[in-house]
């Protein structure tokens, strides 16, 4: 049965987690298989051109289990890869910058939000140009933090050190006419109640996450690959490194500890594979 | 001549350039071939397996260049992966724990150091074990701070929130007895003004950097390979990826902007060089 495959998701890192947790909620009948790039994050910090490669290696290791959907739980790798994901990939793929975008309009009434995200998100205008490809009027102010996933990392969630770091980031982008705020990257859920003190009650918070879990589910609807039955094995959670804090860090994200975790040897992976993933990076094939 | 072959030099990213430019100031007719593996940093956050791997992997690139030395500037590395690059290169190589710690001891009459370091650092024991094998009487307090490298990347030498996040670091740890402080992470000495105003002015503080430039010329000394002509080449920098801000941070660790700064396709040529680094890593292949 093709409804029966799972979901394939892929992160730089573990903050992907936060978006699979949501897919759990919204589509607790599907099997979900992760993989976390730990041995080679941060993606924020990276070229275009290394994303997008990157990008593909991640696919193609997903693509391993059949996977009948793919979910770039990484704001980096939706902001900078997903052309090429989208035109490569033989299944159907969303990231989730789009979601988060057509929240953001949904949300405000002044047509006014801000963006806070990785140096490599914000610098991709990826964002912006989702939300003005729908509403050319909508103003956007964008905002790179790049000391909030260390912060999020050191478990400094509401330490005075991160409320003066989220001053410093967010106080000279506020203003009155602003109220929508999509929370740009997969570790900033984390931080919500913590920016939330920063903005003030008026304004929405949106958890790219859950908007495209919730896109996740309206997509498979609408391609009758949605799976009705029983949950058809458990979740699977991959990484390329196991980095000492991880199993810590990765239960705090995904709101329980971590079972079925393996590491896969990611290096031989790519030097077995490389002929494909070459020809899925080679712009003369087309998937 | 054996002599007129360049020193390697490299690291994970550019924090090593602080260790570069004082290698510079001491060993002026030395030519320097620098490589910072910008694709995959950080180390600091990985496990010791990657990061042995990635420390061969660094250093074969640089041995195609027939360096006379090879010098890791990069503390991770250092700490995790000096006993494999010993064993297994076939030129001298240094790292930067022994040298700083050396200094440590000459520095503190009160037999008492504090080490300050990223979390990988500081978990492998390295600085406290160099130090302890020379006096076992000695006390090391060791102290992981992995949000400085954020901090200095953003550019935040100075700034309330870094002055703020030193006093969280360093207060709880620091004592009376404390009368040197090894900055043991590349990154660490644009901090150094700043860490000094925690500190106060009675603790000598230890730039590993400048240590191991001075046992690189000791050591080329010994093994009479120094160069004392004029320098037989300009210094070369290798990337295995050009982050955006690349230029800019670079520039403030080395003191000047970087010239002859080229990206590698390294991926390349970990796939072309497989079966050599391979070798290297094998523990059944004596170098």
């Amino acid at each position: 049965m093709k409804e029966t495959r799972p979901i394939g998701i892929f992160d730089s890192g573990i903050g992907g987690l936060t978006v699979l947790r949501q897919l759990r909620k919204l589509l607790p009948n599907e099997q979900l298989i992760y993989f976390g790039d730990t041995a080679r994050i941060p993606y924020g910090t990276k070229s275009k051109k290394l994303i997008e490669r990157y990008a593909i290696e991640d696919a193609a290791f997903l693509l391993q289990f059949d996977v009948k959907m793919i979910v770039v739980a990484c704001n980096t790798a939706s902001a900078l890869a997903m052309d090429v994901l989208k035109k490569r990939l033989p299944v159907p793929v969303t990231g989730v910058i789009r979601p988060g975008a057509l929240a953001a309009i949904r949300h405000s009434k002044k047509k006014q939000t801000l963006i806070m995200g990785t140096s490599a998100t914000v610098r991709s205008g990826a964002y912006t140009e989702a939300i003005q490809a729908q509403d050319p009027d909508f103003t956007v102010v964008a905002r790179d933090c790049p000391l909030l996933v260390p912060l999020v990392e050191e478990g400094w969630l509401d330490d005075p050190v991160t409320m003066m770091t989220l001053h410093k980031y967010l106080d000279p982008v506020l203003n009155a006419e602003i109220d929508s705020l999509i929370l740009g990257c997969t570790h900033y859920p984390l931080l919500a109640e913590s920016i939330r003190k920063v903005t003030g009650p008026d304004v929405h918070l949106i958890d790219s996450g859950y908007e495209t879990a919730y896109y996740v589910r309206e997509t498979l609807k609408q391609l009758k690959l949605e799976h009705k039955g029983t949950r058809p094995g458990e979740d699977r959670f991959y990484v390329s490194d196991i980095p000492q804090k991880f199993a810590d860090i990765g239960a705090r994200f995904l709101g329980e500890p971590l079972a079925h975790l393996k590491r896969v040897d990611f290096e031989n992976f790519l030097v077995e594979q490389n002929d494909r993933i070459e020809k899925l990076l080679s712009p003369k094939v087309e998937q």
